[in-house]
């Protein structure tokens, strides 16, 4: 009986994840591994960027435990999608992602999202072979979640605080939430957004053509 | 070298469990295991509750990767708590469960809540010796959350619909999300609830009173 032990499947998952970056970067595409809580905004934050980013070719991995709703919403929206369900898992893993990008024409194009399963815990040990995390947290969450769920805000390259046309309904400071994140990750990049009222859409499309193409460096 | 396996796990875990439910049917006490995203609401919702709850005794398990932020609310609401570090684990499991519970009048309660860890995918598999789930869906997170994330949706005695009063300023249908919810649960209890406005709050907490000292069945 061989018995595989956690510690070798997570050097495993490291070992194809760098595999999956040589092979992002060999056709020059920046990868985005985008983490939140489920129903923080991921999906439709990607569909309202996707008029901005039109001259860019996107694509994006979704992963879900059962449903292909988000990859239908993604496609509509002109990006190309690749759904992975992860059958009741609760986090993406490299060999999934090594898959799924199978399925996407690689050398096209300028910028991979890597869509996570919605969870503050899982995904934070499991590298895809990303070349930047994205932490995403909308404001109904509350100004606590940076604190009590670290390991995700403290491995974001850059952290999106969404929704935030609901601050006039929400007991919510942003200021503290901000230094709260500003706490635990002292560098990371920080975007204030809503896809309703468009409010720091341009300043988040912005930074994400400039790290196109450049292994997910600014260029 | 001895390999504890996955499935053994499992199997400790629920055998825990029933330890943990003997224990609390002994005490009279019925027990609720409260599962949800981050930030849905649940512990506004129990200190919003005690108010109406104080002619009962309560306890609260408050499970956290980290802080104890969730357990000092709580007990400034006057309920008893008993805070559970996961140190980054994912879900609560039966053997934090009985440690947490030895800090805990059991014999004096009517009615113990354990809070879980905010993760709509991992406490899905560990029976806690709980009598009942209920989980907390905040409308925030969208109407698509009980098909993506159906076990927890499926398993729960009560669905708890929260912070309605933000329904004016989101994209939300409640009567699909009830929908939703019933085709993956005929029997599910719903409430939907404001711990702002109040509204739901009394036919919820008549319904938690109803459940007091009757090992999680209504009287």
């Amino acid at each position: 009986m061989k018995v595989i032990m956690e510690k070798d499947l997570l050097r495993a998952n490291t070992d194809q994840a760098e595999q999956n970056r040589e092979l992002f970067n060999k056709n020059n595409v920046s990868v985005i591994n985008m983490i939140s809580s489920p129903g923080s905004g991921k999906t439709t934050l990607l569909e309202k960027s996707a008029d901005s980013l039109r001259d860019y070719n996107i694509g994006v991995v979704v992963g879900d435990l059962y449903t292909a709703r988000d990859a239908e919403r993604i496609e509509k929206a002109g990006l190309h999608a690749v759904q992975v369900n992860t059958e009741g898992m609760c986090h993406l893993n490299s060999s999934m992602v090594a898959r799924a990008v199978k399925e996407l024409p690689l050398e096209q194009l300028d910028l991979l999202f890597i869509e996570n399963v919605g969870n503050l815990v899982c995904p934070v040990n499991f590298d895809l072979g990303e070349h930047t995390r994205v932490a995403v947290l909308s404001i109904t969450e509350g100004i606590d979640k940076p604190s009590k769920y670290p390991g995700i805000f403290r491995d974001a390259g850059t952290t999106v605080i969404n929704k935030i046309d609901l601050l006039p309904h929400l007991d919510f400071d942003l200021d503290t939430c901000i230094n709260e994140i500003k706490q635990i990750n002292t560098g990371t990049n920080i975007f204030v957004t809503s896809t309703t009222t468009k409010e720091g859409l341009d300043e988040w499309c912005s930074w994400l053509k400039s790290i196109t193409k450049g292994n997910g460096q600014e260029a």
